[in-house]
This record gives structure tokens, sequence and C-alpha cells, in this order.
């Protein structure tokens, strides 16, 4: 396992906002060590497109063994571990290069969704063991993260090279210096968002991909 | 269009409720007319698996050109109009049989979800000219709801039968009457609810299969 | 009895809203009789100190017995029956003539605060008996609602002419056809509203003030 | 100034809990020196009553300068500093202690409420400076925490020993431990809830009682 590689994609701040803790945590977490796997971490563009540009360069230049890309979701609680991938792009507003796509398929070939290829039972129990809020999401939105959640599943699902590397979408909370500015938002310290992530690495890098996951009943009625 | 069909389905009450407002809306609508279709209410079981049962014998009977879907989403504010149905049961209770299935697929020859076929976006615009507060939501959960939508959903596009049928899934609110026992719970009055099928069935059945939807912009960040 | 009047106050819309769900159920209520009680409707601008001039001129000319003033809350998800005036105007945005106050006491001669003289748990009960959502609330804001319940109960409590007077504040949600445009927003039919401050008054004017109010519990951990 | 003595009060674990953040950040401020002040943490204990004798105790030990409460609002997303303290315990749990009063004042001879010895929004206007989520709340509730607001500023207005004594009262988050077990609640880490109080603190020492508090629009239209 010495040449594992972690990449943990985050993206830049978009929609006006000075920071983005997705790329906090992934610039954080870049360069640790987690059961002798190395974690990468890189950052995206929020932008449509040229999100699953720089996810293509960042899989040929790192061949990870693993792949968690962050985006995130302000409003929400909890680390959310997203359950699917959706084939469709619904903008409620301009991404970073002014696009804002509507009913578009992410990917004109590929089926309605993918899951993610992750234990996600076993990561939410890891990271809630770890102290840090966490849910199963069954829905990542409609906009740049779906995006590039849906754009790495399809790679993971259609390239033979990453016919065994694993991957999946997280979405973080607010940090608490943006929600100081957005009266009533819900936030999370990058500190408690980082322990989130590393527990959840730990729990897939010691999930055996062979066995099922963790049978926790994490839905939701509607 | 004489004898076009709109089927309603709407569940029966479950988690002790006393009653349920899908059911409600549907017996409401059995029997009238809409543009020339008639409009069939039927009830269905909250139970995994015979909920479907009772689908496809609706089917078979009515033989419907339209099929919507009613259930309740306890704490949503809006008529929820549900874009797609993954193909997962994780429930996080019991269903009316005491069964409480986690991560077990709806058919397990299909694929991770369906869209619904249905003009989603002009049915929300229509709706909301009613006066009526409706959404598109982009999860229908992983209960009963998601479940009976999957297998609607398969059957439109696995049985030959059905490929020319419309259907999809809507999620309404609580009833004010249930929520006067549920402080804090939004509801709306079963006559708003009513007004907002009705909208929505007549734009659909107005709608042309061959065009393509509004394209109005009704997706989510996260 | 047969004199008995009961004043329903409602503000005219505000915040650019083409109408107000306060004013819709007072006009609706004008001219109806509950219990051999007349009840009167009067609509008040939406302007601090106007307001309270409009709510003198309605005492002097109706002499009630009862006083019922009505609000928006834009959010909330029930009937929300105050239950104390809180003496300062802090204005999130203008009035409807451009005034936003800041820290300003309602009357300067007044105490910090005033409670509802109404049986505010009697009426919660009553109105959840009519199946409206109902609750009791512990604060009224800081905009003109709370100016215009303060402002009334400083005179209940200071004028000897209204000393018998009962008098208090509802705050109200949206209706449907406003939170059609309002994606997310809760709202509640004006018919339901309605019948809410009916069973309200009803149930009012059955209590005898010298007996204490129902043992409902009905408080906030905070 | 080198004689100054603030007084952190927090609650211990209630309702089942097995911790209490108000707790978790006096006993971390106990000992710290603000600005040439000395923090000194006492707990309370969370029962109607009894809070009050340990509250009357510490004063008179320690003989303040001013005093800060804490105590927790499960559900909050900020810092809460309260406005507004109301005469009347309506527990809607028993306290731990057993005890749940229904609409009982908590002075029999005290006014219906007071507002908070403390420049409120120049304390917000510190924490959201210092990066912490902060808002201004015009309730807090009618469980011991408000109980505890409304018996210290009775004290530091009718003692006139406390008649130059500071005060007021401040609703604190969840923590991450505690949110993990609680799926959709809010939280904040310790360390930002210790910056938030800290910012506070500092901002009201430097506040001179003579001049009027920050001139920020920080209300609620209901």
């Amino acid at each position: 396992m010495t040449d594992t590689t972690v990449l943990v994609l985050g993206f830049e701040p978009f929609d006006k906002a000075p920071l983005n803790p997705a790329w906090e945590v992934a610039r954080r977490l870049d360069g640790k060590t987690i059961d002798a796997a190395r974690i990468v971490g890189v950052q995206l563009p929020c932008v449509f497109g040229k999100a699953l540009e720089a996810l293509d360069a960042a899989l040929q230049q790192h061949q990870p063994s693993l792949v968690i890309a962050l985006g995130l979701a302000g409003g929400r609680t909890a680390m959310s571990i997203e359950r699917v991938a959706i084939n469709v792009d619904d903008a409620r507003i301009a991404d970073n290069a002014g696009q804002q796509p509507v009913d578009v398929a992410v990917a004109t070939d590929g089926p309605a969704a993918y899951f993610a290829r992750l234990p996600i039972k076993q990561a939410v129990a890891a990271m809630r063991a770890a102290g840090v809020p966490a849910e199963v999401s069954n829905t990542a939105g409609t906009f740049v993260c779906n995006h590039v959640f849906y754009g790495l599943m399809h790679r993971l699902n259609t390239v033979p090279a990453w016919a065994q590397t694993r991957g999946g979408f997280v979405h973080v909370p607010y940090l608490p210096e943006m929600a100081a500015a957005l009266p009533g938002a819900p936030s999370m310290a990058v500190e408690t968002q980082c322990k989130g992530i590393e527990a959840l690495i730990a729990a897939v890098l010691r999930h055996d991909p062979e066995q099922q996951d963790l049978q926790l009943s994490a839905g939701q009625l509607h």
C-alpha cells in the first residue's frame, strides 16, 4: 500500500465568496499520509466543462486509488456524503465563467445516474465516531458539484484504467468566518471538516471493496 | 382525446398518521375530467413490494396515458415535482408491513436511476401560475415513495405497452389538520393541493411529448 | 353580550408584497358575528407611529371589548399567538414611509415589555382543535408588528377606559399565492387562517378573565 | 482596571446530553485575562430556583463588574446575544430536578421583562469581526436559561450593590461532537465559541456605559 495515492479535489471560491471550504480542506490535507496512503490536494475551477478537464489532468498525473471530490453546500449543517450523481446540469446561478446551463446532460451518452463507489455508510459511521456531524445525502444538486461528481463516476465506470478506482463526493458546510457575514447560516470549523475527511479516507482505505457496505439505515423518507 | 385516462395514485396513511394527503387528493380528483381526460384515483399500500403489485394492477385495469403518483413529504412547504427516481430502498422507519430494507435495489436488473417522463418545468410553472407553491425536487428519498416512483419508471421504460405513457411523482406537504398536532410543521390545504395537481395534469396533457420542456432554471446548488 | 365588539386589525401590504394575509383575514371577518359579538375589521398602515394613530382612532370609534391585531410573519408555518411585546423598534427594512428606526423605544415612558392580555394557551388549544396549526411565540420581532402590539398593550394598561379590554397579537403565515413566487416559503390558505382567528376569538370570549389560563406547556427551551 | 472580575456562568448538562457547551466554554475561559480583567467561570445547575441560588453565591463571592451567562440553544446556528429576559417560566421539558413549571413568574414582584445591560450591537459586531457567527436574539425562551437571565437582570436592577454591574445572556450552539449524534443539528466548535465570548467580553469592557450602543440594525421582522 506504500504507493497508494488519494486524490482530494476542492473547488475554488464561487458566487462572490472570498474562499471555499472545499479547497481549504483539500489544501490542508495535501501532502498528508493516512494509513500509508499519500494525499494529494488539487483545486478545481468552478466552471462547467473546465472542471472535468482539470479532473482528467489530475487523474492522469496522480493515478489515484481513491478520489474524493469536495464542494460547498451553503446551508447544510453536516458533512454530506453523496449517494448518487445525476446526468443533468440545471444551474440556478452562473458558474465562474458566466455559464448557466438549464437541463443539459453532463454526458450525452451516459446513464441517468451513477452511485458513488464508496462504502458510504461505513464512512458516515467513521466520521460520526470521530465526533464530526455527517450524513448521507441523496442529492448533490444540479450545479458544478453534481457535474464533477457525475463526470468522475462516468470516468470510473467507462475508462478501463479506473475500473478499480474508488471515488465519491462530499458536500461541506460554510466556514464560521463565512457564516459570520451570513446571518442564520450554519457552519463548521475547517479543523472539524479536515478531521471528517481524514476519518472518511481511513474508513474507505480499510474497507475491502469485495465486502458489502455497513448495514446502517441512513435514508430519507423523502 | 376522449378516451384518455389519467391515473392518480395516492398512498394510504403510514407512520401512525390518521390520514395521508396523497390519498386525500387522489380520491377528490377521482372521476373528474380535465381537458376531456378522465381522472382515476387509486390508493396504494405503503408497503415495499405490495405497492408495486397494486401499481401493476392499476396500470392493467385503467390503461392510462399519464400516471401521477403522490406521496407525503412531511416537512416540505411546497408541492415537489420529483425529477429522478433512484434504484435503492433505504428505510429510516418500517413500512406498513413492518419491513425496513437497507440499501436494497428496487429492481436488481435496473439502472441506477430514471428521470421522470414529464415536462417538469412546464408543470412547476403551471402550478405557480395557479397560485400553488411548487418546486422541482432532485430527490424523492429512499422510502416507499421513491420505490413506487422507480418502479413506475422502470415499467414505463421496459414494458412495450407503456412506451408512450407519461408518468412521474409529486411529493405533497402535510394537511393543516395534521400539522395542528405537529408544532412547527408546514402544511397546505387539501383544496390548494388539488388545484396544484389539476394544474399539473392540464399542463402535461397540453404539452407535446415531441417538444422539449420549458427552459426554466429550477435546479439546486446542492 | 349583544353589544360586544371585537376589533380585528390587519396591516396593509409592505416590503413590495402585493397583498398581506393579515388584512385579507381582517376584511373577511369584518361584519361577522361570533357568539353574539360583532367583528369589525380595520386596516393599519405599515408605518411606525402612524399605525398607532390608526389604532387610537379605531379604539375610539369602535369601543371594543377585545382587540386582535394581525401581522404577517413570512417564513413561519403556524398561526403564532404572541406572548409578549417589547419596548423597542429595531427595523431590518424600511417601513412603508421609508423609516428604519434602530433601537428606539416605542414608548419612552413605558416598561420593557407587556404580556398579552389574552388566555393564549386556551386560544392555541382551540385553534389546534379546529384543525389549524397554531403555536405560542415568545417574540413578535422588533418591526411594526411588535410596535403595534406594544402600543396596544401600553394603551390597555395605561388608559382607564381600556382597563377591562382584552387584546393581543397574532402573526400569520404567507398565503399560498404569495409563496408560489417565493420558493421554499411555507404558507397557509386564507380560509384556514380565518378559521384559526375565529376559533381564537370564540375561545377568548368564552374565557372568564377572572380565571387563570389553561395550564398547557407551550414554551420554548430557547 | 486591575481588579476587574468578569463572571462567566455556564450550565451543567441537561436533557440527557453528555455535556453542555455553555459550561465547556465557561471552564475554558476560567482564569484567563482579557484587557486586565480576570475571568471566573462558574457552573450553574440546570434547575429552576437552585440556579438562582448559585448565581447569588457567585455574585457574592466574586463581586464581578460584568456577568455573562451562557446556555445551550440546540438548533441555533450562531452565538445569540439575548436582548430581553421575560418574567415567565414555561417548561417544555423537565429540569434536572424534575420540575416543569407552566406559566409561573420568575419573580412575582418583577416587571414583565428586563433588557440586557450590555452594548449588544457592539458585541455582535465584535464577534462577527472575529470571524464568529453571531446574532441578536429577541427571545431567550421560557426554560432555565431565561429564568437565570431574568433573575440576573432582576438582581442587577434591584440590588444597590449591583447597580453598576453589567450583564447579559448568550445562547450557544451544540458542539460538533454532540451534533454528530443528532442528524441535521447545526453546531460550532468550542474554540470558535470561546473566541466569540472573548470578543464579546473585550467589546463590553471597552465600551463606555455612558455612551449609547452601536447603531447597527439587527432586529427581526417577526
